[in-house]
């Protein structure tokens, strides 16, 4: 595939781009950039390594589908992208993307894609029609969920960081899914920001009842509760898994509300006394780590920083590109076992 | 218009009709309740005076409107409606429905609306697309939101009960409306619960952007924080409304969640913890008063109740159709009152 970003090639925008670069990069031949072509992917977005940065879907002929690579604020195509979505169904490309407008919505796309016989394949696309029931749970599959200060500060690479790390350890685990980036990795899952209000927790609820069989279930987070556009979002999330316990994710040097610079960001202690209280109305769970984003940071910096977080909060600490995920897995793994020991009793 | 009810004639589910019974009179001249024909709608629902209750459509040949009155939960079209709904179509009526599944979208109905010449009227459909963005609020336009201890408590009915006690009293004041009921009675609004979980915020601001020019909001709650199936929609309508001060109603007698017997209550004061530690991370706002729906209890008991729940909060109390909604009027006031200081400093 080719991964369109061009001109929206930052790591936040165009994180759609960086994940798929980093966890899929042998189904991704090329980026499209027209600025930046000619560059690597690893120099343009920070992820997927040698693969090339290209100004135009002819260098790269082999492609077979185009992946809109971005998830901006409300979800919608940048209006200049329209010719290269065009030019790609014209050449017989499939197209995924993960918008909130749909590509197979669009009249133009749409009579395209049939005169070409493509596909347009939109992952946020979702007919989730039922309520929650709370019935059914496994006592004894432990339920993780990421939870952050902020939208966009990691949760979802967390999430898989400590899935594999899991299964390394031989834990029966899975990675669940919740938004359009995470479902493009796993394959499965459910765009809980595309659900219908009333279905949110019944949607989460679903995606829990089905992977259940595994022991452990890591779930992607999404949004956070002080964030004032997602928060309805994160709390039927955190209510429709009803995790046993949480990781809060945070971007070290953040101090806005992303997309909303006028707004500061609550304190990490705040976040985590609004997450444990909203936990408790359904069930109670506690931050048992915190996952520190620290790109922004020097490899000295991130360490003071790592400390401070871990003397104000005493609890393990991590950024798991940087140190890797194990001391959040060693958390999760006396969870475990403390629910173990519930079930015996 | 004819209210259809057929079978579900309880408070609880028919709420629809039963509050446009109460609000809108003058426009229904019958309630469909196989059942229970010959009764009055105050009999059976307990509002709308000797309107009658009939058997079939036939009884009420000059009625142009039948009226879905329910909301069941997921918001399904009960089965043996199906012939009743495509009879009221064929005969000319328009059809007029607050449910989730939509009318227009069911082939059936549709091809049977277009051979009629008669309109499906989906009260939930919605087009809501665009977030939050925190901008624009009036500083003097007080904001008032009622909040729940659980769903179906009557947050619509002290919101309209308030809006009109504070006309009366020379301020200009606006129901805002954010579920299908409310929109049936005032004429506008936005059904919160059926728009896409990314934008349940910004759909609420957009209404409150629109009504701003009124000096107080009254506007209608949604679910309750610690309802299993409804506390996403809850949390946007509150993020998203930002209110100076909440109303607490609740169900005197209730002690299960409405629609999950095995599920308990929490108490009252842990959800006014909940409601004001959630709305603090947007902004500071308080439970200024409690409003009890005191349908299940006797005069005397419903005293006793009032007195408890005062003793125990400090705040106003009161069943707004047996006591009137006076005590809360007064600290809506209050509340003005002080945002006037305020914002005069």
């Amino acid at each position: 595939m080719i991964i369109l970003t061009d001109g929206h090639s930052n790591p936040i925008t165009a994180k759609t781009a960086c994940s798929v670069l980093r966890y899929c990069q042998n189904e991704v031949i090329a980026v499209l950039d027209v600025a930046a072509a000619g560059q690597t992917a690893e120099q343009l977005l920070g992820a997927g390594g040698k693969i090339p940065v290209i100004d135009n879907l002819d260098a790269a002929p082999d492609a077979k589908t185009l992946l809109i690579g971005i998830a901006p604020p409300g979800g919608k195509t940048p209006a200049h992208w329209r010719p290269i979505i065009l030019s790609a169904i014209n050449r017989g490309m499939n197209v995924v993307s993960g918008l909130h407008e749909f590509l197979a919505d669009d009249t133009e796309f749409a009579a395209a894609a049939e005169t070409a016989g493509t596909e347009l394949i939109d992952v946020r696309r979702n007919d989730e029609h039922d309520v929650a029931h709370r019935d059914g749970l496994r006592s004894d599959c432990l339920r993780i969920l990421t939870v952050g200060q902020d939208c966009c500060v990691g949760k979802m690479v967390v999430s898989i960081e400590l899935t594999r790390d899991l299964k390394a350890r031989g834990q029966t685990t899975k990675f669940v899914a919740t938004g359009q980036t995470g479902i493009l990795i796993a394959g499965d899952g459910c765009p809980i920001d595309c659900v219908v209000a009333d279905f949110i927790s019944g949607a989460v609820e679903k995606q829990i009842l089905a992977g259940q069989h595994h022991d452990i279930l890591c779930i992607e987070g999404q949004g956070s509760l002080a964030h004032p556009r997602y928060s309805a979002v994160t709390l039927g999330l955190l209510h429709g898994s009803m995790p046993h316990g949480m990781i809060l994710c945070y971007e070290a040097g953040r101090e806005t509300v992303n997309g909303m610079p006028n707004i500061g960001l609550k304190s990490l202690s705040e976040l985590r006394e609004a997450y444990e209280s909203s936990a408790r109305l359904m069930m109670p769970s506690q931050v048992i780590g915190i996952a520190m984003n620290s790109r922004l940071l020097s490899a000295e910096a991130a360490e003071v920083e790592r400390d401070r977080v871990r003397q104000e909060f005493d609890l393990p600490v991590c950024d798991v590109f940087r140190h890797g995920p194990d001391e959040l897995t060693e958390a999760v793994l006396q969870l475990k076992q403390q629910l173990e020991n519930q079930v015996d009793q």
